[in-house]
């Protein structure tokens, strides 16, 4: 069987607005979801919403080192994260999934912010033992500039290609990806289903539908993404606030959300 | 600079008594005198006491993978200790030491329950930028066993021969080593210094000390940290629920506990 990795969204699964504010029904029923789902092997992959991107923001550390006042963001920022990942891993837990946490900041270096050295050997060993490997957007040390933000999405990306991965499920607070912003312009239209090269005719209307957030709106989504559809796996971009999407999309059925494909011409 | 790793003994920072209980007054203690004491570089390393080990024991966990009930067990087993660790780190970021977790299960495979490959990049970048990386006993995943408890104590020794650590504090319970348990035996006498060849004439007597513990008491501890005082790394056993021991034993002051050195014969 070839490995899912799941994507669930900063703003699934916390409240944006409110600082270290986790969304505990939402949480509570997507663990009821993947649990329902049963798919096998699982790779969830958790943003950071209102735990890690304030701090992140605060102390600059998307820009890496620059002064030392910012180590003690950087460890801050960590342990917020270990601190919403814990909420999630728990509530696997309770509905009987064999979650455990892989913390980025422990096994990847970057390099200016793209990931340079990635230790897979626990993550894989788990995977072939049945548990469900947790990961999330981290702060991370980084040979060039000292430390960075590692993305969820380049996580997911990275993942999935070097699992050789055969579906990437992205939940969203948002139905998928629009032909503008769907939040401030109703004639925006929800794209059922995409191509590499169609996107790339797309981009400047997506990037209309951003979002603030330290690692990119939807377009830095879709850049992050584009390798894993390049690789040939299908990406499908999901309302995960809406019951039963990521249950749907988790198991292959018809589902309303994006679908991108790398479209190759056959023939 | 070369690197001090501390251990703290999960009897020092739990109480073993009672599940899931920290002794949080001697964590707040510990990590003040940590920041006092102000060493750089500095790994710190704790055990699982009250939270890792029962539900270690109870699935059977060190004897590696035998049937699937096991893996709900390793699961909850990792929770635990990120729920300790978590303590730890948040006590030693209020007292402006910036602590960072990492995880052992997520950088560390065994094979037969001995460190088979060990991801240390981050970490050593971890320790150039002026982090305190905090590790601690885990379950982790085993190439041949399936999985495995690696202890705290095993960490230290291969961190510190890895780093070439130039001295191991280890904070346990008890004074130090003695010549019997001076639990149940009054004639028990505390060894304020011991080379590695007298060690191996005590170790008969050293046993009398054992504490319950899934990964061995006082005899398992030595065992676990001869290959770094045979690599030279000078290692002090204090008596971490006493104050300042640890303190003293950091900044290389004269303390009561036992000093293990390689002690070769000169000339």
């Amino acid at each position: 069987m070839k490995t899912t990795v799941l994507k669930l969204g900063g703003s699934v699964i916390t409240d944006k607005k409110k600082e270290l504010t986790a969304n505990l029904p939402a949480i509570e029923r997507l663990a009821k979801e993947i649990s329902r789902a049963n798919v096998s092997p699982l790779v969830l992959v958790h943003g950071g919403g209102s735990f890690g991107h304030p701090v992140a923001e605060q102390y600059g550390l998307r820009q890496g080192y620059r002064d030392s006042s910012q180590v003690m963001g950087f460890s801050i920022t960590h342990q917020r994260m270990t601190k919403l990942n814990k909420l999630i891993v728990d509530s696997l837990i309770s509905h009987n999934i064999p979650a455990v946490e892989v913390q980025p900041s422990s096994c990847v270096v970057t390099k200016a912010g793209r990931i340079q050295t990635m230790e897979e050997k626990p993550l894989k060993k788990m995977l072939e033992m049945g548990f469900v490997p947790v990961l999330y957007g981290d702060a991370v040390l980084d040979s060039e500039n000292g430390f960075a933000i590692l993305s969820g999405d380049q996580l997911v990306s990275s993942l999935a290609i070097n699992l050789n991965a055969h579906r990437i499920v992205v939940g969203v607070d948002v139905n998928g990806l629009y032909t503008g912003d769907p939040k401030t312009d109703s004639s925006a239209r929800l794209i059922h289903h995409i191509t590499l090269e169609e996107l790339k005719n797309l981009e400047p209307l997506i990037e209309g539908a951003k979002v603030t957030d330290v690692t990119g709106g939807m377009l830095g989504k879709m850049v992050e993404l584009k390798p894993a559809v390049e690789h040939g796996i299908q990406t499908i971009i999901v309302n995960a606030t809406e019951p039963n999407r990521v249950y749907k999309a988790l198991k292959g059925e018809k589902v309303v959300g994006t679908v991108i494909e790398k479209g190759e011409t056959i023939g």
